[in-house]
C-alpha cells in the first residue's frame, strides 16, 4: 500500500484526491457490461444534467483532460486555417500547454497583456485592425479563462460584454472553465449565468480540479457547432472508451450542487489563508482572492524554507501560488498559515 | 442507480467493466494528496513494474487512450516531416482513428494489403524503392498491431524479422499493443519476448481492454527516444493530471500476472465460442482464433436476429466480430453459442 | 553561356523551355514599377481572361507551382479537420507531392484503384458508407486530374457525372488541371466545358507545362469559396511578390488560344510517336494516347539503351513514360521513333 | 501593352521591376530543353557561386518566395514538434506571413520586444528558463532578420554573439536575409562575413527584392542539415519545375557583385532621401537609415496628401515606410523629397 508522504499540498487543486461521492459513483458504475464511447446510460444521464445546468440547447462532450477540452473547443470554432485566437498573455492555452494550439490547431494566438488575467472588450476590438489584411491571421475566437490563471473572476456582465464584442465582429467566445465552478461559487451565480446567459459559445468545463478523478466536458451552446464535436474528439485523442466511468463523475458533481459545495469550500479556504497572512510584513498578496488561489510575493529565502515542508509552486520570480481544494481543511490552512508566520517573523 | 440493460456484450472488450482488483487499486490510491502529472509514488511503482516486464532500458509513459498512445509513439519516432509509416491496410491507425495520423502527425501512412492483418519483412522492403526520391515520403517507421485487428498474432520470430528489416533499412518498429497481453497469453511467452527481445523500439501497451478503467502506456525500448516523450505527451493532449489513479491500474495489471490471467481467460472464452459454433452450417470462421476475437461470416438475417438480443458489431459485409473479455463467463459463451445455434438451424 | 547538352527531352513537358510569346510577355512587363502581390494591371488583365474562359463567376488566383495550386484548392474546400479527399490511387496529390496533403492539409486521401487513372461516380459513392461513423474521416472533396497521370482524359459528361455524384453527397469536385489544356485540345472542347459547365468547383489550372516559365492559377467556380483564397495563398507559401511577371504569362497563354495551339501540338506529337512505334514487336502501348503522353512497355535492356541517348523516365517496372511538349518537333519525334525501332529490332 | 500608371514607387523594393542583366539571363536560359527540378546546368552554376560566396560547406536550395525560404529553413532545423523559435516581435515570420509558422511548422514563436528590430544574446538567454519544463515549448532556433524589418543592421560581431548564445544553448541561428545584400552593402562586408563566418546555421537569401524576378535561396551552412532540404522543399510547395530560370537569376546577382551594386545603390538612395527630409519640421526619422528603408513619422494629413501622388505604406499610426530599390534614381528621390517638403511646409 502506497502512503502519501506529503502533508496537505497547496501546489494545485489537482494534487487533491477524488471526492468520496465521485469515487462511489465510479465504483457504482462498475456493474456489468455497457456500450463504449458514450452510448451508455451514464452518459445519457450526464447529457440531461448538462442541459439542466446550461440550457436546453447545450450539448456536452466528455473529454479526457483540460488541454483536450480546450483544443476540441477551439477546433470546433476555427474553420479556416488562417483564423486566430485572441487571449490574455497569461492564458493557459498560451503558456502551459506546450504549444498545443500551434501544433494541434495550427493556429496563432494573439496574446494581449492583461495584468489581472482578464480581457476587456477594448482588448478585443483593438486587435481587429488586421481584418482583411491578407498578411495577417484573422481573429475568429476570443478565449478567456473563468476563473483566470491569476485567480480572478469575470462578472457575468463582463463576460456578456466580451461575447457582445466578439459577436459584433463575427467572432465566437470560448471560456476555459477548468475552474468555472469556483467562479460561480465566488460570484454567487449559476453556471448558466456565466455562460449560456452571457452569450458564451463553447465552454471547457472542468471536473478534475473540483473533486473528479479524470475527465472534463466540452459544452457547446450553439447547436450548429455540436455536429463536428464527435469527430474532432475521436481524431484529437480525447475519446474515452469506457466513458461511463467519466460521465458518472461529472454527473455526480452536477447533482445536488456538489460542484458548488466543493468549489465554495475551496474558495473559503483560500480566503481563510489570505486573511491569515495578508498583514504579514514581507508578504504581499498580488491579486484579489476571488477563487481558490492565493498569489503572494515573499522573500526567496522564506519560499525555500516553506517549500522544504509544503508543496507549492513558485509562479514567477518571488511570487508563489497557493491553491486550495475541496479537501483542504481549516486545520490544513491554519497549520500552513502558522508556518508562514513563523518563517516570516523577524 | 443505473443498471445495465444489456446481456453480456460480445461487441468489444471495452464494453466490459473494470476488474475488481483494478477498481480496488483505484480506490486505494484515494488517500490524501499527491503530486500531479506523474511525480507520485504510484507512477514510480509502475515505472518499476515496466522495467521488470520490459527490461532495464524500458521507460513507460502513462497516456489516456489507445489513439493517444499510438500518436505519441509515432511522434517520438518521426523527426523529419516527410517521414512516413508503413502499416497493414487494416491497421487501427489507418482505419479507426478518424485521420489522427494525418492531422496530428501530418504523416502519410503507406498501407499494405495484409489478408490476415500481418505484415511481412517483404512487405516492408518492397516499399523502399522510393528511398531517396524526393517526390515521395520516406518510410521511417513500421507499425504493426499485436494482436492484429483481425485477431491474429505475430510470433516473436515474426516480430524479430520485422524489426530486423526495419533496422536494416534505417527504420524503427512500433507495436500497437492494445491487446499485447492477449498475444502473450496465446503465444505462451512474456511481454518482453514479444517486444524488447524481438527488437521492437516503441510499444503502445494497452490497459483498458484488459480490465482497466482508463489508461495505456507508451513504452520506449530505446533510451534516446524517451527524452521527447514528456513534452509530446503534454502537447498532444495525453497527460493526465491525477496520474496516480491511472498508474495504479496498470501496476495492478502488471502485478502477479493479472494481465496474463485476464487475457488468458478472454482468449479461452473466444476459443470456447469458436469451438461451439465452428461446425455450424452457414457459419464460417474467418481467421485463426489466436486471441479474444472470433470473426465469422453468417447470413445477414441471422446477424439481424442475433443483434436484437446481443451486442456485437458487423465487421464488414456479412462478417461479424465477436469479442470476449476478462469477465466473459463460460455461461455467457454457452448462452450466446446456443442462440447462434438456434438462429442458424434450418 | 550555358548550352543545353541534351537532345530533345521526352522526360517531361517541364523540360521544355518557355514559349517565345510567353517570354516576350515577361520582358514586356518589365516596364517601371508596379504594385506587388497582384494589385497590378497585368493581374487585372488575367482576371478578365479567366472570366472570359471560365465564366463570369470564376475567380483566378495566381500561384507558384502545381502542388501549391492543389494544396490551396483543397484547403479552400476543407473546413473541418476530419474531412477527407477521394482520389485515384495514381493521383499526383497521392503519389508525387511528398505527402503535402498530409502535412500541409493534415487530411487523409482515400485512394481508389483506377486502372486507367480515372474515377467513376460509383468509385465515389461506394466510399460513402463511412458517413456519420465518427471513427472514420468524412469524404468532402473528390479530386481528379484532367489529363490524368496516365495520359487519359475524362469527357465533359464523365466530369459532369462526378460533379453530380459529389454534389448529391454534400461534396465538392476539384480538378487538378496541370494539363487541362491538353484535355480540351484532345476533346475538342473549351476549358469551360470541362470545368464550369460540368459543375466543377475548383480547378488547378496549369501554365508551366504548356509553355509557361513558372506559375499556375487556382480558379474557383463558386464565389463563396474565393474569399479564403488570398489568405490561404499567403499562408501556404504561394504568393508571388512581383506577380505581374506570372500573370503576364498566363494571360498570354489564354489569349488568341495559344494554350490550345501549344497543347494541340504537343498532343499531335504524342500521337505521332505512338503511331510510329505501336506496331513494334516487344513494345506495348499501355493506355489510349489522349494527350501528350505515351506510356509503353518495352524490354529493360531497350530502355537502358535508349536512356543513354534520350531523357525519359521509367514509370514503373518496364513501363516508360514519353512526354511531348509545345516545342517537340516532328523531326524530334521521328528521330526518337527511329532510335526506338533500331533498339528493338532483332 | 500595359503601361504602369504610377510614378516611381516608394512602397516596396518588390514594386521595382527586374534588373536588365537578370532579365537577360532569363531569356538566355531559354535555349532548348533542360532537366527540371534543379538537375540542370544553370542550377549547377548557381551552386558554384553559392559556395564561392558562402564557403565550401554551403549548400543552396532555390525556392519560390521569401516565406517559403523561411519556412523551409526553419523546418530543416526543427526536428521535435515541441521546439520553438525565438524572434523579435517585429519579425516578418511573426507578423506578415499569415501564421505560416503556426500552420506549416506547427511551431510557436517566442516573440521578444525589440525596439530597433534587433535581438541581443541576453534576449535569447533570458527566454531559456523554460528549459526542461514540459508544459512549455522548448527554444531550438533563434531567427533574426538581416536587414531587420525596421531597416537596421546587425554587425557581424552582433550576429556572431547571437550564434554563440544559440550554440551554447543547443540552439541554431537562422537569418532571414530577404535583404542580406543591403546589409552587406551597408556594413561594407562580404555575405560570408555576415553568415558563415559569424556562425549562422541557415540563411534565407533574398533575390527578388534585389532586382530578381522571382526566387530566393535557402542556404545551409551545416552540411548535416542539407539532407532534408530537397524533401522539405518539395513537400512544402517550394520546388520550381523549370528551375533554370530561377537559378540563372540568382547566379547573375551573385556574379561580378551585381548583388552589391544593386543593394549599394538602393541604400544610397535611402540615405539621400533621409538626408533631404530629416531636418523638416514635423518629420521625424525613426531609426538609423542602415539599408534601403526610411521610416518617418509625419502628420496624418501630410501622409494622405503624399499618398495621392506616390505609392508608399503606412507602417503604424503616423509612421510611414519609404523603400528604395536598385532602380530608384536620384531624380526619383529628389522629386519625392521635394513633394515632401512642399507638403510639410507651413
Amino acid at each position: 500500500m502506497i502512503e502519501s508522504r506529503y502533508a496537505k499540498s497547496f501546489a494545485s487543486d489537482n494534487h487533491a484526491g477524488v471526492h468520496p461521492a465521485v469515487m462511489e459513483a465510479i465504483t457504482a458504475a462498475n456493474t456489468g457490461d455497457a456500450p463504449a464511447y458514450g452510448d451508455d446510460e451514464w452518459t445519457a444521464a450526464l447529457d440531461d444534467r448538462i442541459r439542466a445546468e446550461f440550457g436546453a440547447h447545450a450539448s456536452g462532450f466528455v473529454v479526457l483532460n483540460g488541454t483536450g477540452a480546450n483544443m476540441i473547443s477551439l477546433s470546433m470554432m476555427l474553420t479556416r486555417r488562417y483564423e486566430a485566437i485572441i487571449c490574455p498573455e497569461t492564458a493557459h492555452i498560451a503558456t502551459h500547454e506546450t504549444g498545443a494550439s500551434e501544433r494541434v490547431l495550427g493556429a496563432k494566438l494573439i496574446t494581449v497583456p492583461a495584468p489581472d488575467g482578464k480581457l476587456t472588450p477594448g482588448d478585443v476590438t483593438s486587435r481587429l485592425d488586421v481584418r482583411g489584411n491578407i498578411s495577417y491571421v484573422q481573429p475568429k475566437v476570443v478565449s478567456i479563462s473563468e476563473v483566470t490563471e491569476l485567480g480572478t473572476c469575470y462578472t457575468p456582465d463582463e463576460i456578456a460584454s466580451l461575447a457582445q464584442a466578439a459577436h459584433d465582429n463575427d467572432m465566437l467566445l470560448h471560456v476555459d472553465g477548468a475552474r468555472l465552478a469556483n467562479a460561480a461559487a465566488y460570484l454567487g451565480c449559476s453556471l448558466r449565468a456565466l455562460t449560456t446567459d452571457a452569450g458564451v459559445d463553447v465552454v471547457s468545463f472542468g471536473g478534475s480540479k473540483n473533486g473528479g478523478l479524470l475527465g472534463e466536458a466540452v459544452i457547446t451552446l450553439r447547436p450548429e457547432l455540436a455536429e463536428a464535436a464527435p469527430y474532432l474528439r475521436r481524431q484529437t485523442l480525447q475519446l474515452g472508451s469506457k466513458m461511463r466511468y467519466i460521465s458518472a463523475q461529472l454527473t455526480t458533481l452536477l447533482t445536488d450542487e456538489l460542484w458548488l459545495r466543493n468549489a465554495g469550500h475551496a474558495n473559503a479556504m483560500a480566503r481563510r489563508l489570505a486573511a491569515a497572512v495578508s498583514d504579514l510584513p514581507g508578504l504581499d498578496i498580488q491579486y484579489p482572492v476571488e477563487s481558490n488561489a492565493v498569489f503572494a510575493a515573499l522573500p526567496l529565502e522564506a519560499i525555500t524554507a516553506l517549500q522544504s515542508r509544503f508543496l507549492f509552486h513558485v509562479w514567477e520570480g518571488s511570487v508563489v501560488r497557493w491553491m486550495t481544494s475541496f479537501n483542504t481543511s481549516p486545520d490544513d490552512v491554519d497549520t500552513f498559515a502558522r508556518a508562514i508566520h513563523d518563517t516570516l517573523k523577524p
